[in-house]
This record gives C-alpha cells, sequence and structure tokens, in this order.
C-alpha cells in the first residue's frame, strides 16, 4: 500500500500536484494511518498542503499523531496557520500539547499564532497542559477523560453520557468512567461492564470501586510507568494538590515512557548520555557530543594500563613473550565484566533485584565466574602451549585467566548495586567502564602472577 | 505495610502458626496483592497454607497473579491438589494456564490431579490454552473476553450481559465488547460508552466498528506486541483459522512480552545468549553455560590478537614502549564501538532504523567518528608526551587514535544492519564481540602505522 502511494506521487509532475493530490487521496481511503505518516514525511510543502487538505483535518490529526512530535511539528509549521489549527483541535490534548511544545521551540510567536486561532475549549486544554513539566505525569496526561457524578443513578449517569455525543473518544481514554464528589475530588471509578450491567436505578456510587491508585501531575513519568505496570491498568487518573481529578495517563503512552527510558538505559550502558531523540534526528555533533564525556573519561582510566606496563617495563623486556597476552587476557575479562554488568543491571531495571540481594548476586555470579574462570584457564593454557611457550608461562596466563575471570566477574556484580545504595544511577556502569577498570587491575595481576612464576 | 507483615511473621514462635496467620490475615486485608506475594514468597509450607487458607481462594488468586508463573506454581504445590485447584479456578485463564505449565514441567501426574480436581469450565478453559506454543499469541491470550451476537439490539445485548452478573471481568478484559456472527466469527468491536450513549433499540451491528485488527493464534508474540504497539490497542482479539474468535491478548500482557524480549535484547548486547527465566532464579550454573559459549568463541577470536604481536614481535622488541599504548588505543576503539553499536541496536529494535537507512547510518557514524577520533588523537599525543617518548612515537599513537576510531564506529554501525538484511538477528552483534574484532584489526593498524612511522 505505501508503495503505491509512493509511486502516485513519483508518477506524475511536480507541476500536477492537483491532479497527484486527488491520486493520492483515493489511496489513502484505504491506508492507514501509520503507513500515510510514514509516506508523507518527505513531501515538498506544496504536496503536502494538497494532500493534507485532501485527507481533511480530523484523518490528518489521526496522521500526525503516528510521527514524532518533531516531525508533526514540522509538517504543521508548512501548512498556513488557519489549517495548523484545524488539525491541532481534532489531536487528543496530550499529543497535540507535545506538539505545540515542538513548534514553540522552533519559532514561539509562530506558534502562539497558532495557538489563537483555535477553538477557545481545545486552545484551553492545550494551555492547561504546558503547566507541567514534560516529563511529568501532568506532561504525559490527556484531558479527555469521563466523569460522572457521585450522586448520579446509572440512568442519570447515561443521561449525562449522552450529551457530546458527536465527541467520539479514543477507547483508551474511555476505558474508566470515572466518579467525582462536588468540587472535582476523584472518589471512584466504575468499571463499564458493571454499569451496563446494573438496573438504572442503582447509585453510581454503590458501583464504583473507591479508588485508590492515583498519581500526582508532578509525579516523575517513570513512577507513573511503574504504578501502571504494577496494578496493570489501562489508565491511571492524574490528581492535584487538592486531589481533584485534573487527567488520565494511558496505557499506551506509558508503554511510550517506558520504551524511552529503555532506550536511555541501553544508551548509558554502551557508554554514552542519553540522546533524548530519535537516532535519526541526531546529527554527528549531538552523538559526538554525547559520547565525548565518558570517552575521554575513559581514556584517562586506560592510561592507568600504561602506567601499569611502564611500571613493570622490566619485566616485559626480560619476556617479551609477555606481551602477546595482554590483550586475550584483558580481553576475556572485559568479556565477563560486559557479560555480568548487562545481565545485573537488566535484572535491577525490570526490578527483580534490590541493593539488599547484594550478598545473593555476588555468590551467584562468583560461583559462574569460577565455572568460567577454570574454562577460561583451559583456553588460556591451551593458547599458551600452542604458541610454543615454557610451562612457568603457560602456568602464569592459565592462573590470570581464571583470576581475571572472577575479578570481573565481582565488580561487574557488586558496583551497579553499591552506586543504587548511594543514590547513584547504576546505568552510568557501563561495558566500557567495566572493561576499563578490570584492564589496568587486571594487567597487574597478570604481571604480579608473572613476576612470582616466572622468577623475573 | 510490607515491614508490619514481615514483623507479623518474625514475631511468634513457629509452632503458634494459627495465631500468625490471624494476624497476617489482619494485616493482609489492608495490603495489596503486589506486596502480599513478595511477602509471602518466603515463608515456609505450614506458614503458607495457613496465610492463603487465611487470605481465601479469590484474594490468593490475585496474589499469586502478582508472582512469576515458576514462583506461583511452587507456592500451589505446596498446597492439597484441592486447595491448588480452587486458586487456579480463581485466576485468569492465561495465567492459570502459564502456572500449570511450570507445574507440569515439575510434576506431570501432581499437575493433572490438580486439573482433574477443578470446575469443568475452567479446567477446559486452561486445557484450550495449553494447546499453543508458549510465546504465541494463543500462548499469552486470555479466553476471558465479552462478546455480543451481530444482530441483537442494545437492549438485548444489555441483557445478555447482564446474566452472569456474579462473573467479575478484569477492566483490561472488558475494555472492549466484541461482535460475532453465528459461528462465531469476529466482525467487530463496540465501545463500551458507545453501547451506553445509544438507544436501546439501535443495533449493535450499527454501532461497531468492522474489526479489522486480528492476530491469529499462531502469530508469535513479538508481532503481536508490535500490533497493539502501532495500533496503540488495550487489546487484540486472537482468531483461529476459520476467523473464529478464540481470545484476546491486553495491553498489559503486552508489556510483560516487550519488557521480556528486551532484556534477552540487552543480554545479548552483553555478549550471552538469553536466561529465559528470572535472573535470580538462575543458578551459576545456568549462567555459565549462556554465558560460556560466546566467551569461548570471542577468546578463539582474540588469539588473533596474539598471531598478529607475534607478527609483529621484531618491532616491538625495538621499541618496547610501543606495548603501553596497545590497551589505551584498543581499549580506546573498544569503547566508541560499544557505544556505536548499543545505540544502532537499539534504535533497530525500535523500528526507528532498517537496512535501508544504511548509508544514512554510516554517513552520521562516520562523522561522528571524525570528530571522536580529532579528540582521540589529540587525547592520546597527550598521553605519549607525558610519557616522555620522541615526536615519531607521539604522533604514531595520535594517528592510530584517531583511524581506530573510525574504523570501530564503521563496523559497529554497519555490521547489524547487514546481519539483518542476511535475516541473521543484529542483536548477535554484542559490545564485547566488536571489542574483540577492534582488538586485532586496530593493533594491526597500529603497528602498521608504527612501522611507517618509526621507520621500524
Amino acid at each position: 500500500m505505501r508503495d503505491a502511494l509512493e509511486a502516485a506521487i513519483e508518477q506524475e509532475p511536480v507541476s500536477d500536484i492537483e491532479a497527484r493530490g486527488d491520486r493520492i487521496t483515493a489511496i489513502a481511503g484505504h491506508t492507514s494511518a501509520d503507513v500515510l505518516a510514514e509516506a508523507i514525511a518527505g513531501l515538498e510543502t506544496d504536496e503536502l498542503r494538497t494532500v493534507l487538505a485532501a485527507l481533511g483535518s480530523e484523518r490528518s490529526a489521526d496522521v500526525l499523531e503516528e510521527l514524532e512530535p518533531e516531525e508533526a511539528a514540522d509538517v504543521l509549521q508548512q501548512l498556513t496557520d488557519a489549517d495548523a489549527a484545524d488539525v491541532l483541535e481534532e489531536m487528543d490534548p496530550d499529543d497535540a500539547t507535545d506538539v505545540f511544545q515542538e513548534m514553540r521551540e522552533d519559532d514561539a510567536p509562530g506558534a502562539e499564532r497558532v495557538l489563537a486561532q483555535m477553538e477557545a475549549d481545545e486552545a484551553e486544554d492545550v494551555r492547561q497542559l504546558l503547566r507541567y513539566a514534560e516529563d511529568t505525569a501532568g506532561g504525559i496526561m490527556t484531558t479527555d477523560f469521563l466523569v460522572v457524578p457521585a450522586g448520579a443513578s446509572v440512568q442519570e449517569a447515561i443521561t449525562l453520557l449522552r450529551v457530546p455525543a458527536d465527541d467520539e473518544l479514543p477507547p483508551e481514554s474511555a476505558s474508566y468512567l470515572y466518579v467525582t464528589e462536588d468540587g472535582g475530588k476523584l472518589v471512584g471509578v466504575v468499571p463499564w461492564h458493571r454499569l451496563v450491567r446494573a438496573g438504572e436505578r442503582v447509585s453510581v456510587s454503590a458501583l464504583m470501586e473507591p479508588q485508590t491508585v492515583t498519581v500526582p501531575a508532578s509525579a516523575d513519568q517513570e513512577l507513573v510507568a511503574n504504578v501502571v505496570r504494577e496494578h496493570r491498568l489501562i489508565a491511571v487518573p492524574v490528581v492535584d494538590e487538592m486531589g481533584r481529578l485534573v487527567g488520565i495517563v494511558t496505557a499506551d503512552d506509558v508503554a511510550d515512557v517506558v520504551e524511552e527510558e529503555t532506550t536511555e538505559d541501553i544508551e548509558r550502558l554502551g557508554g554514552s548520555q542519553p540522546l533524548d531523540q530519535p537516532y535519526l534526528r541526531a546529527g554527528p555533533l549531538t552523538l559526538a557530543k554525547k559520547r565525548a564525556g565518558w570517552l575521554l573519561l575513559l581514556f584517562l582510566g586506560a592510561t592507568y594500563t600504561g602506567t601499569v606496563l611502564s611500571h613493570f617495563q622490566a619485566e616485559l623486556e626480560k619476556a617479551v613473550a609477555l606481551a602477546f597476552f595482554i590483550p586475550l587476557l584483558i580481553g576475556t575479562g572485559g568479556n565477563v565484566g560486559s557479560q555480568t554488568v548487562m545481565t545485573v543491571i537488566r535484572a535491577m531495571a525490570v526490578g527483580e533485584v534490590e541493593f539488599k540481594d547484594l550478598f545473593r548476586v555476588w555468590r551467584k555470579e562468583a560461583g559462574t565466574a569460577l565455572l568460567l574462570g577454570a574454562l577460561m584457564a583451559a583456553a588460556g593454557a591451551a593458547r599458551a602451549w600452542l604458541l610454543g611457550v615454557d610451562m612457568a608461562m603457560i602456568a602464569t596466563v592459565a592462573i590470570t585467566a581464571a583470576v581475571i575471570v572472577v575479578w570481573s566477574a565481582t565488580i561487574a556484580a557488586v558496583l551497579p548495586l553499591l552506586l543504587r545504595r548511594v543514590r547513584v544511577d547504576p546505568a552510568v556502569v557501563s561495558a566500557p567502564l567495566i572493561t576499563t577498570l578490570v584492564d589496568g587491575t587486571g594487567l597487574f595481576l597478570y604481571f604480579e602472577i608473572a613476576r612470582y612464576l616466572l622468577d623475573l
């Protein structure tokens, strides 16, 4: 389908935009919003205007909701203010706010002009949501939700709900029916199926679950994600300081938060600062900035290996063969450290492991390292023997391999938990950091063992 | 709250189990299921029986749903068959099936005895679900869902839905109302709020969205997760080969799948095979088995570094100072490779980058590497100068640093995309693999540059 759309766009000369618009619209009618979103991202301004005009503002809004907020902002900024305002009105208020925030970063007066052209209600929703920081419950919540007063009967609730019948809510926003007291204080939630199954004269408050799980508007988005995940919710209500219901965060928005936070964790584990934007949008200068800090710090750390080596220069000159095994041994230490640290940090991120499990984790990893250490000692001995060095050298390599494996696993298992204890994000313990730590200390162990066994 | 519970458990002598049970129950009434789940995990058999008996089978089921299936199976196996059957009956059928599968792995005849004691309906649900492989749509779906016939009016639908009024569905299972034709073929879905808002004589089929998004029962769970995420669904219907509705997969189960798949990705990126079980449950032997394969393979790869070093033995003996910079230079190469590969593979996992972006990714990473290469050349030169080596040596270290950075970033950016192209899971390209690849080739570059600049 996307190929067909692209073919339609490519087929005609650029000048014949009207005809192309018609053709695109004809295809677009049968195409899902996410496919259209990908297709329009590459269009020129004129083409874009034609296509969005043909789609109409409601369907355009669906399509833009599929894009990243930055991309959607780029698209809207190519439309007239009035057209952009029409599309924003049709978007979910939380998505519209994200897009508006991006527009304001690019061109603040332009964004204000668009906001001024929006219908008063929708503009007010966006203004409300703009008050919250981007990464809080308030920043990711939507103001589209359904609410009935606690005093109502089922019959009255249904009548109330029928009023804005033209207002079609997305299903994730309509998954709960909230119950509030006078003044807007949230007191409970009624599952739909219970409302439908109940008699008409039953009171709403008799059907409701007294709502206990809420998040404050100022709560960090990661906390919100944990609440939704732990309680297996479809949506969590967001309340202000007075306990008034101000919005809801839905499971699909939580999935976005989890994805974002996991991406940050993985980028940190690789040894860079999180990008905070989609990879393809980050230019080389941004990427270099995010990586340079750790790279220099690790370089500084690694100079210690040179210090160790020059400290043992005499030994190295007496037995140059020692140098052959340096990359092999510290490489193995780094590999074991990387395996261990990634597993442990992930277990911490999903909440399986906490500081109180420190001893248990260390015992498990030490046991594993003893097994792997024996294996790598054998592999090291075999390799040394193949290179034709003498028995003492073979023993040195084998013993060092085992010692480095155990040492590396210990650091990688214990360090993230200790950092969590002192409230440092354990994801700063990256694979490169462990590798670098093991490089220097591993070399020291190697030469000390060599000095003893080789009589240097 | 959990502390209070634990205190209650610790306070009394083990013999006085009845009194402790009462106290635990008193506290448990005010404690959420997930907190209770954590607290009961550590109890002895006798205590466990007392606590679960006091909680009753419905609340026990809530608590066990919070545990991993393996842990829940362990708990149930400590109860009598009849008690275990009572608790399983109260669990969601998909959760009950997962737990039953674990029980069967431990003790097949015991598990069958429990199944035989369950009510016929609930046992049949479990038997149905057992037919599907664990990691397919059928394996993760639940058979708890609501359905009305296409011919019904709103009034008739509500009457039908009222029948099993004692049967309280979890909200995520009740978020959609499905519409089927005679024979069970799925034809659409009615949002609750639309049903409530409509007149009683309106036909259900006039209100429904003709349902297009479904997944076959045999679909891989990762595909299911992608469908739910892309279409931002709360639940996706699962159909058999005839298009009949057989179950639904809810957003909270999808969140579990995504978490599991991400954990596997991260474990692979660290250079081990995925654990397929919670970290704290994996013993040292299991951990060692998952890591040994890659460790040996990487060791074999790393022997190439020794070969390179012995190939350049003459050069190394003429200029032993060359050895000082080996760990520093190949360490930097490994660090850049690790930063790059983790970012690129994550971007691929979330669908931001595909094979068609190969050139774009390479250009971006090459640009970044040129910037970082210049930086690391300066850092390398400074370090060499501090160690008091001559100008030619300083130049060798600086140029090698820049070349290794660019080389490492190129491999790390291009290799995962090429592997995806030939349908190999790009997550086999781990940080340790890139580090090992760069170690050998980086050394070769280093000595070639040294030979030229130092006139060796």
